[in-house]
């Protein structure tokens, strides 16, 4: 079986120069570029500690522009990295030294509202919010919403199923597209999905999403549109203990109970915020919920007063419900700056993403506090609780010796816990280059195999996105070589699944 | 590319007892059938049309067992088809004449609750219904209710990714399974998803649901379960217009409120219907709508005043809500008994299964009505109003000559208009072998071609349920051939999509 890792070597001056000229044929001036300095502002998306310059850029703007350009890309074995708005965390949009980084930015338009079936098709470049803002006179919106979703693209979203708060009640991206149409490293073009509950054969759609640009080039979504809430409330619960809050968590789950929102911020993290941002939350608290709940009217009355009771029984020493829409925005705002507020704290942090079943939210948490003792780095929690998706942030100086070393093996160290109580090592940011190595730990050869052989039907010479999201066997051998070199598995104490 | 139909030749005796001798190596005495007699009750599914006595049944009752009569299969040759309880529709458990047919009647355990996680494991063989009685104790069900729960298994609902009355909110199975264990026809065992919210890698579970079969044996189901609403309101309208109760089942939806239920019948099953079990139903409306809110006491209290004015607002002239949970399953009885009930108008009925954008309701039943003048065969309409899932039940007799072939190219043609309007030509049902043609409508070659990579992916050489589901290019090519002759597309009045 192919590994289909990047087996392209440097071109020669001669092979670039034909390549650009193929390419220089089909896309006018601007939207190609190859200079180093052009090039300087895609070398990296949002995981900055990752920085490659790519052969050139190319920005089509028309289908017919795009399909020449993979058209090319495959006939001279050049590999193909596509980027929406490079907001991603896990570098999928990391450049390929020697290959095309495909901008999807000049796709920006919104092709189609329709109201009748509740969906809207739209192009990769438009921004996630930017579809929320086009049908709000139609009191509809679309529901993900990633923390970056000022900027961030659909098509990224498509290609990273990405999350957001609301995503415990509204679901990921996946559960929020109805259709893509996708372009093949050969140039075709293909729709999976389409407008209606059921497609027939197999679900395409669901592989694409999610696929981080490995599969195809997203060229066209068709999103769900929900009608915005009635009402929309929330209410901040304070503990005196971390775990207390975690089983209220549980606790509102088990009642039956689907918030629209539900996340924990431990001491750390919610202090930060509020020097940062002064959201009025309790800073002798050692954790803070945020629930919100929506829907109609009455409904939601009705829930509020069930929450509250719930997170009375489970410890919360002061429980507030947000008095109006004002103040609701100000307790979200605290949530939305802890990153940047926890950055305050260090010279660096690093934003890890995992995902495991609640029930073993509490277990975890204290191990990962065991594991921040022992690496002597603080890590400060911001998750959302609801659906067990952690965000540890892991706190380091790259000033001092050995500490990004020391930082990523214990971020390594949480996902592999994660898996080791049968979570994931992703909950919404995509596995990208980042989380490559513990691709391994998740899935056995024989799983990887099976992607590999997904991979090699639609893409068979490797061109898309090389090195990202699935791991050849060769990287496993060599990264489980180093892992597991006594023959242990990591956290041989807690229970498998 | 290989096309992956069906290339096996009739095996020699020699051959045939050799593989017999294999098997019977793993399997004792009643885990092996080869008799005609003991074979007849597996000749073929809900589809009874469709009949062939497969080479032989297997019904192992370990995984190992399972495991070693598919490598049989594979070093042999020898095509599998899986099968569930039998209760498919569409064809998809016909044994083929020349393969093994593998029963999964014996992995009917339930495997593990997990209340914390809101899931259960659960082996293929268990029926649906009997998941949901299994935690009725912890106020929990499992969301997707086919009319056949009783009796369908979890692994044919996967298979064939069933939906039921209640899936307009919660869902087709696809979104009500979190973890798939396959076996590849090579006897290697395969985890797809997980327990978590979101799962690295390409999303192949997603893939595995609605396969038919063709890609993998499902030896085990992680499902999601969910809290029993407190409060279940269903109300009756009767409409003088077909066309009124259309508008409203589109006003409902735009309202925002997704009803559990929201279904139709029109004038010839809702006759039938009471006719045949004495609902209550209004016989001179021209159509009845169903609509079942469920949730917390207040939304549904709410909701109900709501809906009753949206479908007074669209032409309802009586609008009934049931008093007592009595009145609601006697509601309910009648819409469960319509196929039954139109079957006793008729000496044969042929049920079809599509879906369309809620936008094209009215349009399609207005082409649906000239059709079934041009056929001289009538047409009872009972569907899914609120997901746009028809089920017309065409009307015939066999003993008629030439009337099933007019029964079967009448829902052929129903079915092409569904794709026609931007729909599909399955709601729930699945291709199997019954609409294997119709494929060739929805989707163009390189899509099939698509599907065709990835099928060689997950079974290189096509011995899972060959000839079903997706059709090979020369099947499409003869089809298209006799469909296509003048050039013209079907429906080429209708706008496309």
């Amino acid at each position: 079986m192919s590994q289909l890792e990047s087996t392209a070597q440097p071109l020669s001056d001669a092979e670039r120069a034909r390549f650009l000229t193929a390419l220089g044929a089909i896309l006018a001036g601007e939207s190609l570029l190859h200079d180093a300095e052009e090039l300087r502002p895609y070398e990296c998306d949002g995981l900055s500690a990752y920085r490659t310059l790519p052969l050139a850029v190319a920005l089509p703007a028309t289908l017919e522009q795009l399909q020449a350009t993979l058209k090319i890309c495959h006939q001279m074995q050049i590999p193909v990295v596509a980027r929406g708005a490079g907001t991603g965390l896990s570098g999928g949009a990391l450049p390929h030294s020697e290959g095309l980084l495909l901008s999807l930015a000049k796709f920006n338009q919104i092709l189609e509202i329709d109201q009748a079936n509740l969906s809207a098709r739209v192009q990769p470049g438009v921004r996630n919010l930017a579809i929320s803002e086009a049908v709000a006179h139609l009191d509809l919106y679309y529901a993900p919403d990633p923390s970056s979703q000022i900027a961030c693209s659909i098509g990224g979203n498509v290609a990273e199923n990405s999350g957001g708060v609301h995503c415990l009640k509204y679901g990921l991206t996946l559960h929020n597209v109805m259709e893509v149409n996708i372009v093949t490293i050969e140039g075709e073009l293909i729709t999976l999905g389409g407008a209606s509950l059921d497609s027939p054969g197999y679900d395409l759609l669901a592989a694409i999403v999610g696929s981080e640009g490995l599969l195809g080039i997203i060229v066209e979504v068709r999103v769900k549109l929900i009608p915005k809430p009635a009402t929309i409330q929330v209410l901040l619960a304070a503990f005196n203990q971390l775990n207390d809050a975690g089983s209220a968590v549980a606790a509102i789950i088990a009642a039956g109970i689907i918030p629209a929102g539900l996340e924990l911020m431990d001491k750390l993290s919610l202090q930060a915020a509020e020097d940062f941002v002064h959201a009025g939350y309790p800073t002798d608290a050692a954790a803070i919920l945020l629930c919100e709940l929506d829907g109609a009217e009455a409904e939601v009355g009705q829930q509020v007063e069930e929450v509250r009771q719930l997170l009375q029984m489970h410890g919360a020493n002061e429980v507030r419900l947000a008095r109006d829409e004002q103040e609701r925005q100000q307790f979200w705002k605290g949530r939305k700056a802890a990153f940047p507020a926890v950055g305050r704290l260090a010279p660096d942090y690093y934003c890890m993403d995992g995902t495991i079943p609640r029930s073993r939210l509490s277990e975890v948490l204290e191990k990962m506090a065991q594991l921040s003792e022992q690496y002597q780095l603080p890590v400060a929690n911001v998750f959302h609780a609801g659906d067990g998706n952690l965000h540890p942030l892991i706190l380091y100086d790259a000033n001092n010796d050995g500490e990004l070393e020391k930082a990523e093996q214990f971020g390594g160290d949480i996902l592999e816990l994660c898996v080791a109580v049968g979570g994931t090592i992703t909950g919404e940011h995509g596995v990208g280059i980042e989380k490559i190595n513990q691709m391994c730990v998740q899935f056995n050869n024989l799983e990887l195999l099976q992607f590999h052989a997904l991979k090699a039907a639609f893409d068979p010479s490797g061109l898309l996105n090389p090195g990202k999201a699935v791991p050849t066997l060769h990287r496993c051998a060599e990264f489980g070589a180093m892992h597991v070199h006594h023959g242990e598995l990591p956290f041989p104490d807690l229970p498998r699944f």
